[in-house]
């Protein structure tokens, strides 16, 4: 008898596959568990899979008496309620890593997108304003990446690989983190610092209460008219509506989104505008990242139902 | 009084403003020099600054009987016919490496967004696709960069910066070229073996009648169903009209083009796809490689008007 693993979240079918041939899948796919299965099928449950941004508090927990593994697929765990977790004894798993490289491609394909603004030439050559040689201030000369400042706002493996990336394009590199790390890059104690310094400000740092809102309109303002943001971190650590009045009023030049405070949602305000380059939340969508957090998921589960640590595990407080 | 120098091709005027500062400018922007200036005005013209894809042929330059310097704006020099010009005593320069890094960046930014498919996802999350959770087929997970083989077509100052850039993605690369350079990557003796082995060919060839067309059905057909190209050479090295087939029929996943066989025109069969980005010929287009490229032009004009050889020469056969 394979063990029953609840799906919390929606996800792609063909993601779930691979966890279809080794366990029962009870697939909830993004509604109440209890709304989808009686409490007799939700018995018997030991482990769940869930997207790390769903909310997922203790009451949800508690539909699943035997619930004893909250997995994530991915490599954050911001919507689980980790206090809950911890006080009825269930551990958590993540994919730490597995799409580090992933999200940090995306992150350089929209720094990149943004700055050389790749939606409006690609525009201005399909509407064929190119051939009528048609003027257009938005494709004025922008600076280049050549000994350009850039900031990375954490340093965790996504926020180094995003470094190493940036680095190749000659331009110069800082960050901002809670603590200095060995990297080659120059460290600053502060973000206002960094984003003084910088000119396009990649936000990589782990989403959380302490990171809610850290770039806020002051932030924006300091990094000013030439500046761009880019965030595949979390929609949280930007005040979205400060974010959409910088771009709106050219407080900053630009900036590239994969995530979004709602999703899946961005709001008209932010799609409206001609200065974003916006993605939906694909950071770590290739094919490769994929198989690598199923890897992931799987050794956790598998670890939990022979009794044994979680290979990949969220420290709870 | 200043010298006078013809500005042949048509130009932005921001791009003339420091020409305009040290010399007496006749700007013919693109029309024949004899339309716009008497024989009069053009005796005495010793120089002349052109764009290097504007096609510049033995007649034109017998229009200036005391033409003496042909200065390309730019790297390229290929629209120049450099036997006409050598038969008549002229020299000719150009801006070597002035515009490298910035155009290398635009070669990454399209190889990125063609490769990770990120016009189809802004438009999916502005058409509100994203939110209405829409299927679309578009949208499912390609292979990424990490350990993707990446083949660079020519090895000169651009192909190494792309080469550098792309080698940051934790992706393999490859290369072809007329001789094997002191670089570590692969080579490989022809563009067959470099495109039967690499997913994503990036052509950084310099343009010419040895490789016109030299990306053509069959090299497109080896690059196969996960491939992509990106140009940002000329729209010569590649058979347009083979391209706009192998991209409608799928042989290939993908493109992106800053250049175009006839510009400034990206065919409407071309323009119509959805597994393209295109932009216009803005590789070298950044605040500083303009900087750049005027210094190269300034410094071959005030050297020959000097009576100096060119510091940044085109050697004539």
């Amino acid at each position: 008898m394979p063990e029953k693993v609840l799906i919390y979240s929606r996800f792609p079918k063909a993601q779930m596959v691979r966890f279809g041939e080794r366990f029962e899948l009870l697939n909830a796919a993004g509604q109440a568990p209890d709304a989808v299965f009686s409490s007799q099928q939700l018995a018997g449950v030991r482990a769940m899979v869930t997207a790390g941004a769903t909310p997922l508090g203790g009451e949800a927990m508690d539909l699943m008496p035997d619930l004893g593994v909250i997995v994530c697929y991915g490599t954050g765990y911001d919507g689980v309620d980790l206090a809950a977790a911890s006080k009825r004894g269930i551990a958590v798993g993540h994919s730490p890593g597995a799409n580090a490289a992933s999200v940090a491609d995306i992150a350089v394909t929209l720094m990149l997108a943004t700055t050389r603004r790749l939606l409006v030439a690609d525009d201005y050559v399909r509407s064929g304003n190119w051939a009528a040689a048609k003027p257009s201030p938005m494709m004025r000369p922008q600076p280049g990446m050549l000994g350009r400042r850039i900031g990375v706002y954490g340093m965790g493996e996504i926020g180094r690989k995003i470094a190493a990336r940036v680095a190749a394009f000659e331009t110069e590199v800082g960050y901002f983190s809670r603590s200095r790390h060995d990297v080659p890059y120059r460290y600053f104690p502060t973000l206002e610092a960094l984003t003084e310094w910088c000119s396009v400000l990649m936000v990589a740092v782990r989403a959380g209460a302490d990171t809610n809102h850290a770039v806020d309109a002051d932030i924006l303002r300091k990094l000013g008219k030439d500046g761009h943001v880019v965030n595949i971190s979390r929609g949280s650590v930007i005040d979205q509506k400060a974010l959409v009045a910088a771009l709106a009023d050219q407080t900053i030049a630009g900036a590239g989104l994969d995530v979004y405070e709602k999703e899946p949602h961005a709001p008209d305000a932010l799609t409206a505008l001609p200065n974003v380059v916006l993605s939906p939340h694909i950071g770590g969508h290739t094919l490769e990242s994929h198989v690598a957090m199923q890897d992931c998921v799987i050794a956790n589960l598998e670890a939990f139902f022979a009794g044994k640590p979680l290979p990949y595990e969220v420290k709870l407080g």
